[in-house]
């Protein structure tokens, strides 16, 4: 991976610096723009960290997350770079227009836009993390430990902790790099792996007991309810909920792992999730739905077993359409 | 990590070689032996590769698997060179005597016994796989996809696919490596925890329902017990249950994670898993059991309820005792 040399100079020429990652940030968004925020400071530099959304409570273990501001200070950001991380677009970073000195967009996801003026993206990258980690040496700023911290979570999230195809031998050296800047590796796992509620834990558990398995066309899906109800006799919330979705795939014969959530009554957010060529964007399309070919969602309100019904008649004409 | 010469000279020197690994294998002890395997085979020695357990079928997917024998073949051990891998005494081996050439121990555990002609003990190693890879380099082997595998699950499963504190820059490092010698990061994660049957998982539901958390002392247990009725009822095995312990260990909340796996009718296999610096060795020892600081185990028969009474006594009593 090669930092772009325009991006190191502007960086080092400039004095204000806000960063700005997407709405519903995750590790990745977080890690690296607090990374790359304590790498400017050590540069002197004045340096704000902007997500519209905040950082959820189950980021709060990275260091320096207080930074993170959800109000745009839009008088600083006219003599400040605007630098957007792990997007590309102002609609993701859940703003209608800006007024700032210039824009660089570093992300690696693939995007078709032009938006900002300097652009460094690099799909094969499997987290924007990389790509400060990068930046950062390029900048010859020493990665001190919570640095190491924030870049080591975001490039974790982003590989679930190395176990995902996007793994590369740069991810995996690079983590090298960082324990052996000061990370923990054991201590990152338990803050994102090991840090559930008793609720949450209640709730998956719930969730569990509902699991169907169902064999229609050539393709098992694993189907997943959590009511209203669900969360009020647990006591968990909706951002419990991440990453549920993902258990049901421990079966070897699932293809598709759904789970039907319901945000109002009798309203439901489904989100499916695939293995392998099966595309469920295609199926949430049926539905007004979209997303990637491995993760897709939509929202739907109506009667959850005539849903799961229509959900399951769409995977299968999926499969005879193809 | 440093090779000890006199073992790469040994190997080149010689050319009947027997690896032998520990009863119970798991992915380290067959990854490493397998890897070692095709290493010494590419240098046209002549090897055998013994486990009196034979390969579980969780990992059928190890490349060349089938090359790992239940029954020594005595007269051949005689002229051969007998390597002890991931552990160090004949007992973990599943043999009473042996009566070879030398025997050469390759380990990461940390040992007293002084059993073997030339022992290496590394237990600063997370894996015996990552020992593996230093010797075969050192070997001058060129590393294949085939041995790459091998040596990548080894190390994987032995760190938590680098979730678990052992996770050492060079592990990182050396699947940095792998990945280049041919390993899909992603593949071997499927492997190794998306490939559960419908009856584990429903074995792994029914389970997950019988969790009580008990707050004793100032530790909070959770326990679970799996009993005889709901592996019939799932269709399930007891080798299913491996890592189940594991999953109750999520709640940030939970010191102490204990199941009871019921063997025979009134008769239970109890492990226990301990985050930090609660020592459930010291537990597991009061009913006769024992273990690691942070994961033991027992066997008791008796009147379910009346065990877990018990053991929460004796949970209370060894914090008291602190």
């Amino acid at each position: 991976m090669k930092v772009p040399e325009e991006i190191v100079e502007l960086i080092r020429g400039e004095q204000y610096f806000t960063i700005a990652s997407h709405i519903n940030p995750e590790g990745d968004a977080l890690g690296a723009s607090l990374a790359l925020a304590l790498a400017l400071k050590l540069l002197h530099k004045d340096v704000k960290v902007f997500n519209s959304d905040g950082v959820p409570y189950i980021y709060n273990f990275l260091p320096s997350s207080e930074l993170v501001e959800t109000v745009m200070d839009r008088e600083r950001l006219k003599r400040s770079i605007l630098l957007v991380l792990d997007c590309n677009d102002l609609e993701r970073v859940g703003l209608k227009d800006v007024e700032c000195k210039k824009i660089v967009v570093i992300d690696h996801h693939r995007t078709v836009t032009d938006f900002g003026h300097i652009r460094w993206i690099e799909p094969e990258s499997p987290a924007a993390g990389l790509m400060i980690y990068n930046l950062v040496r390029e900048l010859e700023v020493e990665i001190n430990t919570e640095m190491a911290v924030n870049l080591y979570a975001a490039i974790a999230v982003d590989t679930g902790t190395f176990r995902y195809e996007n793994t590369t031998p740069e991810a995996l050296r690079a983590a090298a790099g960082l324990v052996e800047a000061g990370v923990n590796p054991g201590e990152v796992s338990r803050w994102l792996y090991e840090s559930w509620s008793v609720n949450k834990f209640m709730l998956f558990v719930s969730m569990l007991n509902t699991v169907e398995i169902v064999h229609t066309g050539n393709i098992n899906s694993a189907i997943a309810t959590i009511t209203l109800e669900m969360f009020r006799e647990t006591g968990a919330d909706a951002p419990d909920t991440e990453n549920f979705i993902n258990f049901p795939r421990m079966i070897e014969s699932v293809d598709i792992s759904a789970m039907f959530r319901e945000v109002e009554s009798g309203c439901w957010k489904a989100g499916l999730r695939s293995k392998g060529n099966c595309d469920v964007s295609l199926i949430a399309s049926c539905f007004g739905g979209g997303g990637h070919k491995n993760a897709a969602g939509y929202r739907i309100c109506g009667d959850i077993e005539d849903i799961k019904r229509r959900l399951l008649e769409a995977i299968q004409d999926s499969v005879a359409s193809r």
